[in-house]
């Protein structure tokens, strides 16, 4: 499919613009991805020329004249900054003059921008956030990661459908595993909630369910898609960048406790860059909010160039894959059949 | 306070009773613990005199003809192995005849017993199991990491009571900052059912309540108590096991996968051993079921000697430090104010 410009939240993020509009001409140059950057013109404009750069027909430049800030509420796109990057971004995908949209900005701001200009995929009954967790494997689909906090059994059905789509495009794979998130791999585990879930995730055709999976399996990479709640997966991803993040401090600690193992820690130092670069999230291009009418990919806000250039390169590949109209036959299918 | 021997589930968990039953040893030489290993005589004298022991005054052995497996359902103890290993050792506390009790076996059936034979505490709604997560501080406490998947306000308000108790024992803190995990530190963030919760936890005097917490916040250890119900404090545990296992697999290959690596491997791997340590539960001694009339002390299956030696150096501990008389005055008090 011949896709479009993917429309860039240049204003949204800790390190925006600089690190974003850095972001932009290299997804550009790299692969081939024609961008609009979306914000302040004259801003914008002075920070291509900063990086030897200047507005083309891969990366065009489009006025916003308002911020969405980390503090601001969600709802503010709707009601007091029509006008911000974000909104704006969106907008462009709406009009059919962008196939996607990334921020790295506000996300509850990107996620209510992204719904209120695309609306809903048909049959969708609520958007979920997803992203790949790494693993020694390919890694695994989490959703949803916070898009909705009190759920209904059928949501986490719908989240089933569009978490194997989007599996079956990151790791080109045909009949993705999808598992429930419980606290045990047997049908009676779980709480009163899950075990609804499971039921009728069992009923459902348009998966390949495999039943309850732990939280341990997340990092075994065996289940490709792991399915919960909101809350619950706010709470996992979370705890995953805790632990991490932890870990790997720890380890840089021994590396350099010991005058022993200084020299030790100047060969290991190569591989354990390696290792990092494996754990680090913005080698995975970012979240993506499954369900809305458009491709939308949500960044950490300390996403610095590397990450921007990587989900720009997803959101294009998502935009290339059709997956809005994937999601959309799907879901539409399994409500024919039940 | 003078206390009587821990009882020891002799046939619990994956090394049984080999691993147990010289975790015991350790125990008596190390701490000057007194033990009653609970289990089949014959085999047990068999497994004391091949690690060159005898029943004694601080070992003793208390027979127990019946098993309880791993795959047995938990309320095996009551229905169908009323002389299993654990429900005889949990019968020796409640008889006074031992201070505490100690399984690296099955969980569930170890929580049935427990409380099947010591009750609740006096005003507990529900227990709670609780266990200290490792940071880069002392660590914090989080419950409930399963006994209860689906909780009422209330068993959350009396578990952030006990939790500050067993915090305040292992941290040796007077008063212990006391978290509700969800998923912002806003008042607003959250669930329903959780920002009942934090209404609940502001009104209750007996904890040094901060609000809401992050899971990133639990690695942190900015706060000494994490309280949640049983289905996502289950997820957070085995979320938490999965990553760092997984972060650690990948040190491990990162180190060993270059020729270039492997001298600098062979000069860190002190630390790294260190680093390792830092990471094992073994070290923590197990987990706590907080909010029954007596003291247990719940191990991991895969528990060898060294974590059995520090579940009974804890469960003695517990057992000095009045725990049980400290729950019950505080939730008491806790009712009467309210």
């Amino acid at each position: 499919m011949t896709v479009g410009p993917i429309a860039l939240d240049a204003m949204g993020g800790d390190f925006a613009p600089l690190e974003v509009v850095k972001g932009a001409v290299r997804a550009s140059r790299d692969f081939g991805i024609d961008v609009v950057l979306v914000g302040d013109e004259s801003v914008l404009k002075a920070q291509l020329a900063g990086l030897g750069e200047k507005e083309s027909e891969r990366i065009r430049i489009r006025h916003a004249p308002e911020v969405v800030l980390m503090t601001d509420a969600p709802s503010v796109v709707i009601r007091g900054k029509r006008r911000s990057s974000i909104r704006v971004a969106s907008n462009l995908v709406k009009r059919g003059e962008a196939s996607g949209v990334v921020s790295a900005g506000n996300t509850g701001a990107t996620m209510v921008a992204a719904r209120f200009e695309f609306g809903l995929a048909q049959g969708v009954e609520r958007p979920a956030i997803a992203q790949v967790f790494p693993n020694r494997k390919h890694g695994t689909v989490v959703l949803d990661l916070g898009a909705n906090v009190d759920c209904k059994v059928g949501y986490l059905v719908q989240f089933g459908v569009m978490g194997s789509i989007y599996a079956s495009i990151v790791f080109q794979k045909r009949r993705p595993k999808v598992g429930l998130l419980s606290i045990g791999s047997e049908d009676t585990k779980g709480n009163e909630f899950s075990r609804n879930v499971l039921r009728a995730m069992r009923d459902e055709p348009a998966i390949n369910f495999v039943g309850n999976v732990e939280g341990r399996d997340v990092f075994k990479g065996d289940v490709d898609v792991v399915v919960c709640d909101g809350f619950v997966g706010n709470i996992v991803l979370k705890i995953t960048e805790g632990v991490a993040t932890m870990v790997v401090g720890m380890v840089q600690d021994a590396l350099s406790s010991e005058v022993l193992s200084k020299a030790g820690a100047a060969l290991v130092r190569p591989s354990f860059r390696r290792f990092k670069k494996q754990m680090d999230y913005a080698e995975y291009g970012g979240a993506i909010l499954l369900g809305v009418n458009g491709v939308c990919v949500i960044c950490h806000g300390g996403s610095k160039a590397r990450a921007i250039r990587n989900a720009l390169k997803r959101a294009h590949e998502f935009a290339v894959s059709g997956i809005v109209q994937q999601i959309t036959e799907k879901i539409e299918a399994s409500r024919t059949a039940s």
